[in-house]
């Protein structure tokens, strides 16, 4: 039963706002993704460095999550969204086709904003792709050791040395909100805080001028979807309630719920993490937190993720579950 | 008035078919392009050498000739395909949109064959474009002082020194036509030898195995469609015999009909064509051929073309005007 009449607001950008959108647009029409626009990595160096654009990766990875798929283009044009050239010299090598597809019609419209509203249209999505600001950024991080790290890439994928917590995050130059993202957030219904990097991915967006005082204004509830592991260089030793309150610092209020998940991570998934990153499960100590509706489930995904030959960053091994995640919202708020 | 059931063929790749094609589609539904595969230059080398495909700008012209542009998606599809990037590095910089496109899709699918198909669909052409061969072929030409240059591109652009005139023109290795343009040959109610690069465009198709034995059998019409121009290195010195001559040669057979410009290409033009490359118009002598039927008419744009700075093969200054030419057609074959 899709739901026409409640406005969903997600933000964040990266693999765990795909997986929120790919589960919620069976159940929901009037989604809003917003989007970081502080990607610096992979493709996006590309796109920012020799096109003279903002990242466009966040925003793809969007699109393919809300692509319709429904007849033969529309299933070749997903496809052609997710594809990443493997061939070719230069800064076609490892290209996607969506950044590039984004970038040349930037080109022919003079507007790369427009070109991502177009974009939403040729690949006929459920609701909408917000970019969070259109102002070229640098996010910078300060560490409690007074290092300060430029660029999302330099902060999300650290070389060996291991990082003291970030205790500071903002963009350079200062940026301001899309006037659409602030609408938006002001009409919905719901806003969802998705998984993903807390720092690069998420809170990304909330230092992004306009958008805390959206949300504290905002009149729908706020919901957080806490993340399944910690991450080396962003959220190292962090539990849920460590999660929490660097969201409520950003944010400057508390989110009304929160899901985190309770199904066992398979023991050899824990042990691979830890090998590689000494990553651990996200530590569920949120018995102190009485005025925020906890909401513990399973939804995890079963299939264990591997990242593609092509591809030259780092993914996630597990991930949440779309239909689970979406069907538990859809089962409290429809 | 759309014709819908005379079936046109135009054999050929590059400007002149581009034209022949933009035309006919506004008056005729059943259009097949069949189209030269010998391509080296530009985007093309890069697409037969770092992709190993086949090359593909000729055919993506034809699409875009063809392509509905109607709604709002399929206006944007088309212009994409008409851009070069002329940024990023390596063998980005220089790249058609439609090209990566076709590449993509054919590693998507397994199938160049199926992604140029596949990409007929996308962009809503009027008929359908027909590789010649799917073999990967290098044009060769021997010349009369007995030299031999191997590779389209080579062929098509020689450099500053004169070169003699072409006398034998074959493929390497040597290639069969795809089932499909054969079987379109036969059905075809006219025939169409469209204007362009007499070696590297028209007869590259000729000489592709089957090509020329089902031009010979086929119970439709033939039409060539004369050059405006000479043009260095090819067909230098040629009049309307002289291009005659050679398209019997390798067809082994009289074409039923040849069209003519008979409007006069404005002096400025002609200067700058002689300072250019010694390039002159194509002298009607075809007097002396009572078999075919000559049509002399006007058949010149009134646009002077100009190449786009981002493109960096040579484009002609004049053209054959599509809608003229259409009409003309039109006009004998309804």
């Amino acid at each position: 039963m899709i739901i026409k009449q409640k406005k969903i607001v997600v933000i964040g950008g990266g693999t765990g706002t795909f997986v929120v959108l790919s589960g919620l647009k069976k159940y929901f029409e009037d989604l809003v993704a917003i989007v970081s626009m502080a990607d610096s990595g992979g493709s996006n160096r590309i796109i920012r460095d020799e096109f003279g654009l903002l990242p466009t990766s966040d925003i793809r990875q969007c699109f393919v999550a809300l692509a319709s798929g429904n007849n033969e283009t529309e299933k070749i044009m997903r496809n052609l969204f997710i594809y990443r050239f493997c061939k070719g010299s230069g800064a076609l090598n490892g290209m996607t086709f969506g950044n590039l597809f984004m970038a040349a019609l930037a080109d022919i419209l003079g507007s790369q904003y427009e070109a991502i509203k177009k974009t939403g249209k040729v690949l006929r999505i459920t609701g909408r792709v917000i970019p969070v600001t259109l102002t070229k950024v640098n996010l910078v991080a300060e560490y409690e050791d007074g290092r300060i790290i430029r660029g999302e890439h330099e902060i999300d994928e650290p070389s060996s040395e291991t990082r003291k917590k970030i205790i500071k995050l903002w963009l350079e130059p200062a940026a301001y909100a899309t006037p659409e993202a602030i609408r938006e957030i002001k009409k919905a219904d719901l806003i969802i805080l998705a998984p993903g990097d807390l720092y690069t991915s998420l809170l990304a967006n909330l230092i992004v001028g306009g958008i805390a005082a959206a949300l504290r204004k905002a009149k729908g509830k706020i919901l957080y979807i806490l993340n399944l592991m910690t991450k080396a260089g962003q959220t190292a030793g962090f539990k849920a309630s460590d999660h929490l309150k660097e969201i409520i610092k950003y944010l400057g209020r508390k989110p009304d719920m929160v899901i985190i998940n309770n199904k066992k991570i398979p023991a050899f998934v824990e042990k691979y993490y830890w090998r590689k990153e000494k990553s651990v499960r996200v530590e569920d100590d949120l018995e102190k937190n009485p005025e925020i509706k906890v909401i513990r489930a399973d939804v995890l995904s079963d299939k264990i993720y591997k990242k593609p030959a092509s591809d030259i960053l780092e993914r996630s091994l597990i991930r949440h579950d779309s239909f689970k995640l979406a069907k538990l919202i859809h089962s409290f708020f429809s």
